[in-house]
């Protein structure tokens, strides 16, 4: 069954002859090539709901083998963009730049840039996305906070990026509907790690949010979805090429997630952690990655030239307080109580600290990041609602780090005692100890611009 | 959401962990190779109808790319085929073989083997699969013979393999549900062509049917579902090697299919050609092929021990009119009216019979089958109900042939004459002349045992 719609893209009106989802599915699994108007009905089948979830989840599978072009990508990623609400951010006059993070244990430049951004003078959208299960969400984090709120209505976002020139949304059903029904399919069938889906996902929701440009971070490694680096070398390419073809910049930085990032990994601990660095202080790795992704910020903005001024713009906000004033601000804006980043002692701490001890001496060899995500897991469960905030883990001994036997490899902060033993055996097993000292791996592997 | 259960299969009883659907999918994707739990949950979950359709689809396509061993494939086949009721000829003392054809344009031998087979003293139970859109079914065939029923209880399919030797029923909804839950599946997600999931269709069925041994014709060409020469052999490959996997006996030719086989094609032109093949008669090609085949199922019954003596015996029961003899009594088991067969003018004849000339004077360089056969589809065509029966094409000049200009390159029999343009279109596009002639393609490519 096939009828004629009349579709005006291209170079102007012509006849499109609806294709059978069944020679969709047929030409992508023999490595064709979807053209424009194929792609846009796929998209507006899927919005429509005429397209059934099992030939889609086909068409999912045959695309993470035999790939989508950068053409089909940025297409797909167009019309999923278009299949929602595009934020209109005409108004503001600064320039817009998202982040996109792949997400890792640990990390607290999700919550640092935004703030750090808007002090520098870059408006900085944050719709977040879906987040790998076993790390805890930006947004998670921040609801910590008590009052703090981040489902709000998209209206009210553009006014407080005019305001603040920084928000953190939680997922809206109406941006980018049809990647949030592609992704869900996805997840039930093996198609997650497509490149070029993942790509167009990213892409669609990030240009949804009103951005001009993006700055990617995309993790390697045993505390990220992307195990191996040579992939994430690739994701960071798909990623900037097809933004590139979209008429958008974008620099995509390959990060190193073998080992948490920062001291503390846990919601409020975390929290914490971020006042530090929204100060210029905190641990160096973090101070790092938020320097430099900041640096890219700041230069896809137009904002700083060289790098040294890109540097420069950046230190001196942090020192300045001014993106520590920022995230505060923010916080106000999405009826957080600021009297916490005040002063996040207030934080109610968890009942008891205990250290992990190193079986034996010599150097921490290696870390695995996702033992350790799901030790705080197993802490923080709770099967009435919301995990406990105030677990975690502090202290984190990182690779190169010499210690004797018995001496700490991070503090345990726990309230039930039951989930310890269950919680130390992920956290016991994330640690390999070594006579020699290892040579740490780098922080910044690549940057694709 | 994972429970237990207790398998018993294998060297004893042992505890087997219900996986996730999206697990195994992973698994595929990532080349995993199953184990036999693993295949038994899922053959068990479509018939349960517990795992969704869309995980489904993703799976096949999957297996599509990354193939399943033969130890899987087996596994698959006989799960399949102890997923619905399993034929029990254990009354018949005759060695029991069945024979399965990928299909093709003009193809007589599914009628004239099973009579063949019975008449050597071979019991050959056929319930047939689903067959190519464009090609006619033998049980279509058969049905044009007035008060002919395929659609019979399975009950009465072991009665007549009894009494005749022979019988060809519709497929049957109780043989092999997971294999028509798949396929049905299969056909509308890209799938149908994947080498294993074929192998394990054709096994679940032909074995659920009772057989101990098979005799297998891959066809290849324009004529077929499989155009590559490459996929036919490794189809023929792949399902000895599997059956033999299995513990039973099979062979499989690999014959041409790039030219119609025999003179006609069409429903009543068919009978009338099969009933001259059981007399030892009709065109060249045919009579190989059936000789062929029946040689196959002679030697694999045990039935003839040499090469030789397989050739005797079946020229042997076509020359002494014993097939036909056979042909008719089950024809007559089954409802049909055998005076048709004694004399096949008794089938309405098409009103108007016209020639297809040939254009231009030279040898017959190609023919497509696959548009011939779309030509009769086009004559036969019937908004209201079957096929019309008495339409088709016959004396169709075969490749080699040398034809002057005007000349007939088949005759069309027809009865709408709003119909024949269009199929002329087909027919026409079907033949390519050409000054020099070519050399015939060899029937049978390859014999694999």
């Amino acid at each position: 069954m096939s009828s004629d719609f009349t579709s005006t893209s291209g170079s102007g009106t012509r006849k499109f002859i609806k294709p059978s989802f069944a020679y969709l599915i047929e030409k992508k699994r023999d490595k064709g090539e979807f053209s424009e108007d194929e792609i846009r009905f796929i998209v507006d089948s899927i919005l429509d709901e005429e397209l059934p979830d099992f030939q889609l989840s086909a068409l999912a599978m045959a695309i993470y083998f035999n790939q989508l072009s950068a053409q089909e990508t940025a297409t797909l990623a167009e019309e999923m963009m278009l299949s929602g609400e595009v934020v209109d951010l005409g108004r503001i006059s600064r320039p817009k730049i998202a982040k996109y993070s792949t997400g890792g244990v640990g990390d607290k430049t999700s919550l640092v840039l935004p703030p750090l951004a808007a002090a520098c003078g870059v408006c900085m959208p944050c719709i977040n996305g879906v987040d790998e299960d076993f790390v805890i969400s930006a947004i998670d984090k921040l609801e910590a906070i008590p009052g703090f709120r981040a489902d709000l209505p998209l209206k009210q976002f553009v006014e407080q990026l005019v305001k603040v020139g920084c928000a953190m949304y939680a997922p809206s059903a109406s941006v980018a509907p049809v990647d949030t029904a592609l992704y869900k399919l996805r997840e039930q069938t093996g198609t997650v790690p497509s490149l070029h889906l993942i790509t167009a996902s990213v892409l669609s929701r990030k240009l949804a949010e009103g951005a001009e440009g993006l700055a990617v971070d995309v993790k390697w490694g045993n505390g990220s979805y992307i195990k191996d680096l040579e992939q994430a070398k690739q994701l960071a390419r798909s990623i900037t090429r097809v933004a590139r073809g979209m008429k958008r910049r974008c620099v995509a930085l390959v990060t190193d997630m073998n080992q948490p990032l920062g001291d503390t990994v846990g919601t409020a601990l975390e929290i914490a952690e971020t006042i530090k660095l929204l100060k210029g202080e905190g641990p160096e790795d973090l101070k790092e990655l938020v320097l430099k992704m900041g640096m890219e910020i700041v230069r896809l903005a137009g904002v700083a030239g060289s790098t040294l001024s890109a540097k420069q713009t950046v230190e001196k906000h942090l020192s300045d307080g001014s993106a520590l004033e920022k995230f505060k601000e923010m916080i106000a804006a999405q009826g957080g109580n600021t009297a916490f980043i005040d002063d996040p002692s207030k934080f109610t701490p968890a009942k008891y600290i205990r250290k992990l001890p190193a079986p034996k001496r010599g150097y921490v060899h290696t870390i695995n990041a996702g033992m350790i995500a799901r030790g705080v897991q197993v802490l923080a469960s709770n099967k009435k609602g919301k995990p406990d905030p105030s677990v975690g883990v502090s202290e984190i001994k990182k690779v190169g780090t010499q210690v004797k036997q018995g001496e700490p490899l991070m503090m345990i902060h726990y309230n039930d005692e039951s989930k310890l033993e269950a919680a130390l055996e992920y956290l016991r097993s994330a640690y390999r100890l070594a006579p020699k000292r290892p040579t740490p791996p780098p922080l910044v592997v690549e940057r694709v611009a």
